[in-house]
């Protein structure tokens, strides 16, 4: 089959990958649509010691599997970590923090960057008919945006200030807008605010952020400077969530942490059936972020693409068999 | 009066420093037992900037103040941050975060190494008669170790790590010992064991620290090298309460506070009334945390004992008048 391969920080297109063979309890998956995340970028960067097929946002057809299942046909979008269901954090329903996991595209498992992927029968969750294949690829990073409201409360009277409004910032000030909270977003390209103007929401310039006065924080942007920005502007005992990753050690003041009672909360995978009941409704509609999409075989310029500043999400088609 | 001196990172003993006249809604306090704590002796060390009379932690008597108020002759404990009443934190309730707060003895007000001392009437909390002096004056350390379920909830099925087991750490670990939680408690030194065994609650060296297995971990001793076994100790999903204060920044991965979604809480000052409910049932008793007491007059060397390793609680007693 067509895929992309990554193997020492080289991306290549091949065309000669045999069709992954599903283990017991796993399932074949055609793509019809995937996205390219900055975690796929950074793992072309080295951030991530990968050999394989790369992706992890999709939706598919279930085209084989076990024959007592229901499954075969149906239009499906899968959780990322393939979980062991027997260890401590998976018996104590903490299955994303798995302590055997491996993960679509970023762990011990061939990603969605192809024509065919595997995943466990449990993982995967049928699309809604009404929701098209172009928002339901969404599927996955809209779940870790609304990861933040599984974990804390956000009230409707909070301002709530989210630094960056890249792919993932987008959808976290959507999905924090459906609470009706005091929502700002800092931008940095205006491009970005354009965008957030098609949903009606506000943004900021990061010298307009007023220190010490917002009540929650969201951190979208993996950079040492949106921390900072972050820890200035959150109030006492305001929470600050941290919504990306960030390349090696930070300086940090924790006395500052205690000083001002501070709750810091990290944040990754999040929930799917909340993110297809949005999609279905229509109280997201992520589908004015789709940049352009480009066929698998030119996944290459893809990401070149998805990488340079400001673009939003770039999709990859594979052929239609 | 008699009091302790701070200026230019050195600590005097002063017999000629006149008695403070209270403002209006001030009342004036004879000290009858003050407590020395690490903040105060970081303090000298110069970790703060300050100028006049140290000191935090004091039983005393109300010996003047407004005439219609009915505390004059009052045995009382008092909270330590004179706020203002009128800023956003204090109208949102978060009083101890007053953007224009003074502190008892640590921020522009004179504290309690001193006979007599001026309080707010609001910051005042009546000593119940059955409340000796020696555990009175522990009131202010039990309320910010009570902060942290003020903060958090702590399970009686979770497993709970405290860090630390100086004169802090133990009344943390005394006070969340009563959940009935999976409490262990991080010690370096062979007479923290013995306290700690005297209150039942077992201990561990930090070698024997199992990693990412304990849901709430409290660093209580304000070193990186604390920091770092916290971090390797909380496990995934799991929530870090920072309780002492760091000296300038820390190197920190971030990364893995989003990847194991870990909740970071920075904890200070805490509730009295709960504090003096538990001293008066005797639920908590920390007279046996006291190491000795000075007489006022002997200060410097009660300054002196109390910054050496492994000492307890240092109490200063001013002259009866």
């Amino acid at each position: 089959m067509q895929c992309l391969w990554l193997e020492n920080l080289k991306l290549s297109y091949r065309d000669n990958v045999p069709v992954p063979t599903p283990h017991p309890g796993e399932v074949l998956v055609r793509v019809r649509l995937a996205g390219i995340c900055s975690t796929d970028l950074e793992m072309v960067q080295g951030y991530y010691p990968f050999i394989g097929i790369p992706g992890h946002e999709f939706v598919g057809n279930v085209v084989d599997g076990p024959t007592d299942s229901n499954w075969i046909g149906s239009r499906v979008v899968g959780e990322i970590n393939i979980t062991c269901g027997e260890c401590e954090a998976c018996r104590a329903g903490r299955n994303t923090h798995c302590e055997r996991r491996t993960v679509l595209g970023i762990l011990n498992h061939h990603g969605v960057f192809a024509e065919y992927l595997t995943l466990p029968l449990e993982n995967l969750h049928r699309v809604p008919d009404s929701i098209p294949d172009e928002a339901a690829v969404f599927t996955e990073p809209l779940a870790a945006a609304l990861e933040i409201q599984q974990q804390i409360s956000v009230h409707p009277t909070d301002r709530v200030l989210v630094i960056g409004a890249g792919r993932l910032g987008q959808l976290i000030a959507q999905t924090l807008a459906l609470t009706g909270c005091d929502l700002k977003v800092v931008v940095r390209r205006y491009r970005q605010i354009e965008l957030l103007e098609a949903y009606q929401i506000q943004s900021l310039a990061p010298d307009e952020v007023k220190p010490q006065k917002w009540d929650v924080v969201v951190e979208a942007t993996g950079s040492p400077q949106g921390l900072i920005l972050a820890r200035q502007a959150v109030r006492p005992r305001g929470t600050l969530v941290l919504k990306s990753t960030y390349h090696g050690d930070t300086q940090f003041n924790f006395s500052s942490i205690v000083v001002d009672e501070i709750t810091l909360v990290g944040s990754r995978c999040g929930p799917f059936q909340p993110a297809l009941r949005l999609l279905e409704t229509g109280q997201i509609d992520p589908t004015p972020m789709i940049e352009t999409s480009y066929p698998l075989s030119d996944g290459i310029a893809a990401f070149e693409r998805a990488a340079q500043p400001g673009v939003f999400k770039i999709l990859l088609k594979p052929p239609v068999p």
